[in-house]
């Protein structure tokens, strides 16, 4: 049913609630962290998690990146139609996702990070069965608690193996910092720790005659901090294409950087002091900003930022208007910017390139699901 | 890039995340509800926002449904192939979801609910120019605050209009009792009230000549009150069909009465005090369970519900073991009844119906999007 309407060409054609990307913000956004990098000698890898479309991932990779991150076999697939260096930074453990890995053209260079032997043996043997050369980094946790090896140990004999398992090749560590995500002026002493385990652990591959040649790390919260930790080599965000308001909550980017927001229509005014939108949480979608700022709900228009999603349903988004003189009407057009920008595009068919009211260019959100 | 891979026959061959639909636990949630509605004399028109899926709402209507509720222009698309009774319990204010609707085939019979003069308005001139006569229910706020008139005079006024406004034909009344959301112990109080106001709007708008000939309301929370209510004619339960952790914590089913669930399996075990599975907020989406209910996370596994969601990330749902002797291995899988049904349906491009570990059938979630 998605492809059931003639294009549209003005947001003003557009059903709600829709997608919109400003692209001379988006552009901005790519060509600032493209110039970070390179400024800063460190590969750029984006996570293509934030916007699931090839061309956009071909986009990153012609101001420089030297490649693409991404988690799931959709993404590898689709992915890897559009560029040859693919990172899954996730362990590939259920068969049906190492089998999609597999059966990538073999033209793409793969790398794979992981946290488990049983991981490793499952790689291994499909890598084997293949014919397919993949590269391994170990995951290491480094605060985030969520996957990754918990000391130098268990990073050492992971490293061992993956270099003895053949034909997988050993090519260093990667870490995600996601637990680092208050403002970006209150980073720097965990980032230091960070940085201090970090050390232990590149110490001790290096001393075990396994050096990381890969330290892969980065995420969109900590971006501009990521020259601090010097022996990082690559960074992989994958927000800052978009951002969204929580980055803009902790001072990652400006309010004006936020390239994506989600167009909908007032649809009710009849409760007092709030206004409905045919957005809720199946257009923008449920979190939190956690850590410590101030941004109550889920997501703020755009236009009027002091206006935010109070409560959702599925279809429904309600507008606080008590911090506002505004009076929507129904029937009102808005553009909502949600608190995290990836959650709110895997819900939508299609994402609209958008300079002012024009639609310049429209992306398939192509690596949605699974299977 | 979601038909890429060969028809699996078996559970075991699937990719995850995936989502499944146990068949003999949804088919006994049907025939629950339709006998009750049957034994009740209330109409039963299900929310086809659950499942998304035209061939489930067929069956609803196989076993006695009046037709099918809806909020979206896809969901009214999609559905109106299987059911030729649509009711669009939202107000289609935006002209993309208005120009949808009246494209349905002449043949379905189409009632809209709305809460506002702009909306009637544009409801009326878009049913004049397509020569089709629509039903109309004017939305009434019985303590939910988010959209529905507020007052007797209101609801009076919008009825007038629309009996006044041809091709539209005034029907009644919808209101969505979704505040009523405690154990089903603690509802009666809340029941009682929303009846006497109910019972208000009902005698105003017959004093005036305009009956409520359709009286529609009802809720999967307060699914089995609903003859509580006697002036109520017909029910919208939409998760019913499969049921979701918040229900069964609420009292309103049990935990085997949860058809749905979403397969994964376990990608780390690195942290202690956890294990890692690869189905994430894309996958389960996320959603407190609100009210005085003790189910802390986003969700609990099937098989062994003390073991609950307690974090996610994107594509990581980390499980907690702090209540459990189970010791997951990497690769094993487990199957997660989300919180909120319908929210997690939406994120899956098929639903997968099974018979123990032999999948049976499979339906596309057709109805996603909203263009």
């Amino acid at each position: 049913m998605n492809s059931a309407s003639p294009p549209c060409t003005t947001v003003d054609q557009l059903a709600t609630p829709a997608a919109l990307v400003d692209l001379d913000v988006m552009h901005a956004n790519l060509a600032r962290v493209a110039e970070y990098a390179t400024g800063h000698g460190l590969a750029l890898r984006p996570h293509a998690k934030t916007h699931k479309a090839p061309g956009l991932a071909a986009e990153q990779r012609r101001l420089g990146a030297v490649g693409v991150t991404v988690a799931t076999a959709p993404e590898a697939a689709v992915m890897a139609g559009a560029v040859d260096d693919v990172l899954v930074a996730y362990p590939p453990v259920d068969p049906g996702r190492i089998a999609r890995l597999m059966a990538l053209p073999p033209s793409v260079r793969l790398t794979v990070a992981l946290d488990s032997e049983p991981a490793l043996d499952r790689l291994s043997a499909a890598a084997a069965a293949a014919g397919r050369v993949v590269g391994v980094l170990v995951e290491l946790d480094l605060g985030m608690h969520r996957t990754g090896v918990q000391t130098p140990a268990d990073a050492l004999a992971l490293a061992h193996l993956a270099r003895r398992l053949e034909p997988l090749e050993y090519r260093g560590v990667m870490f995600y910092p996601g637990h680092i995500r208050q403002h970006v002026d209150q980073q720097l002493a965990d980032i230091e720790r960070l940085g201090s385990e970090l050390d232990g652990y590149l110490d001790a591959l290096a001393a075990a005659q396994l050096p990381a040649q890969i330290v892969s790390g980065g995420s969109t919260p900590t971006l501009f901090h990521s020259h601090r930790l010097p022996r990082q080599t690559e960074i992989r965000p994958g927000t800052y294409i978009f951002n969204d308001r929580t980055t803009a909550a902790i001072g990652a980017c400006a309010w004006r950087d936020c390239a994506y927001s989600v167009l909908a229509t007032v649809i009710s005014t009849a409760v007092p002091g709030q206004a409905v939108v045919d957005a809720g949480s199946k257009a923008l979608n449920r979190e939190d900003i956690r850590g410590a700022v101030d941004a109550p709900g889920y997501g703020a228009l755009r236009d009027r930022p002091e206006v935010f999603v109070k409560a959702m349903s599925e279809e429904h988004g309600l507008l606080c208007l008590g911090g506002t003189d505004w009076q929507p009407r129904v029937g009102e057009r808005v553009r909502i910017v949600p608190n995290h920008v990836c959650i709110s595009v895997n819900l939508h068919p299609r994402i609209h390139g958008v300079r002012g009211d024009s639609i310049a260019h429209s992306w398939e959100v192509a690596a949605r699901g699974w299977a």
